[in-house]
């Protein structure tokens, strides 16, 4: 349905709008070019990486019943998200739309058959 | 409007589920730890890296005129996409929620006033 | 002894040297800015998350007795290592000197008592 | 001369034991999996991408003037050397010499006269 497609897609565009508008009262479009954009984004990926870095796979789990933690994880998560909706939106990209035709990509790339058990690239495998 | 509400999550839940089918039909949850997540995360935010590093800052931007470049970003902007989403699905986490509370901090963290042609970090003002 | 000194720099500085010729021969030296260093010095090091981002922490234990991943291994690690020293090179620091002052740091920041089976990092303790 | 060599060597071999000892006398082998020590490297290289993110390269160059900016850098690029000796004990992997086969395996990959002026991967040209 065309309504549900056009509301579909407010809360993402909403929150591009909002980050436009947030970066053009502070005069931050000069700093926002795709190249420094991917480094800020790779930047605020490893705050997630020191978060889990000495954890084991089961503490990484069970972060989620740790709301101090937690909190900190929801914080960097919406960074890495800020980040990548600049870079998109600079870019004139539609993150959505490309995310559906990723999702179906990988499913050629790995069909059930080979890649049961097996997240072994499909290039090496 | 609560139509609306439902409406406009329903891209993200849809993009979420499928990502769901997917890692459950190749039995990939096993390896869909958030601590593995996080560095899948970190790895595909350095393709981006990669494609940008050698490039000025106006280059960067130019990448847009690109096509064979630019499909590269998007799919790039895809997977990180993509691994954000099951990291936050794993820890039951409402992305779009958390971006808006973060755009909400970040507006207090960096004043017009104090942050005007000034992307220095608010803990080092 | 001053000599142990003189001959301990000089794989470093030898390597180094190699690296400027390198870069020298090819006219990269205009690419080679601290900023697009440090993009391509992150970039290496998720080449290293690509390979045990799936691997539980036994099994990236074991790749030492997999010839082939070892091998890439060590070529990435060699990647980091080279971006490192260029990085270093072009800032005029002394990575060695600044290891070792940072080892000295740590022994302050990380008590012994405090630190025992604990590596919570200094500032959340 | 075989001298030089020992000696040569005994600076790197020395930071990797002042490492080892340090590891032990806190217990932290435990924590010292490839996989943690990979995500711990990928984490304080994206220390240096944040401090360069926003920065022109002009400015990352002149980085070198402002004592405060700079000991912040050498402080990261020690936190880099550190986890990736670390790394390469943990797997017995002699950086430097697998650093030199890697220059002599990329003076192969990019021979002068196709990459004057250019930086495209190899595998890219």
């Amino acid at each position: 349905m065309k309504k549900d497609k056009r509301s579909s897609a407010s809360l993402l565009l909403n929150i591009q709008q909002k980050l436009r508008n947030f970066a053009e009262d502070r005069n931050w479009d000069q700093f926002h070019s795709p190249k420094n954009l991917s480094m800020a984004l790779a930047a605020e990926t490893a705050e997630l990486l020191e978060i889990f870095q000495w954890l084991t796979e089961e503490q990484s789990k069970e972060i989620i019943n740790s709301e101090k933690d937690l909190a900190q994880v929801k914080e960097e998560i919406a960074d890495v998200y800020i980040y990548l909706v600049r870079l998109a939106d600079k870019l004139h990209i539609d993150i959505e739309k490309e995310v559906l035709a990723k999702i179906a990509l990988n499913e050629k790339k790995y069909p059930v058959g080979l890649s049961k058990d097996n997240a072994t690239k499909y290039n090496k495998r």
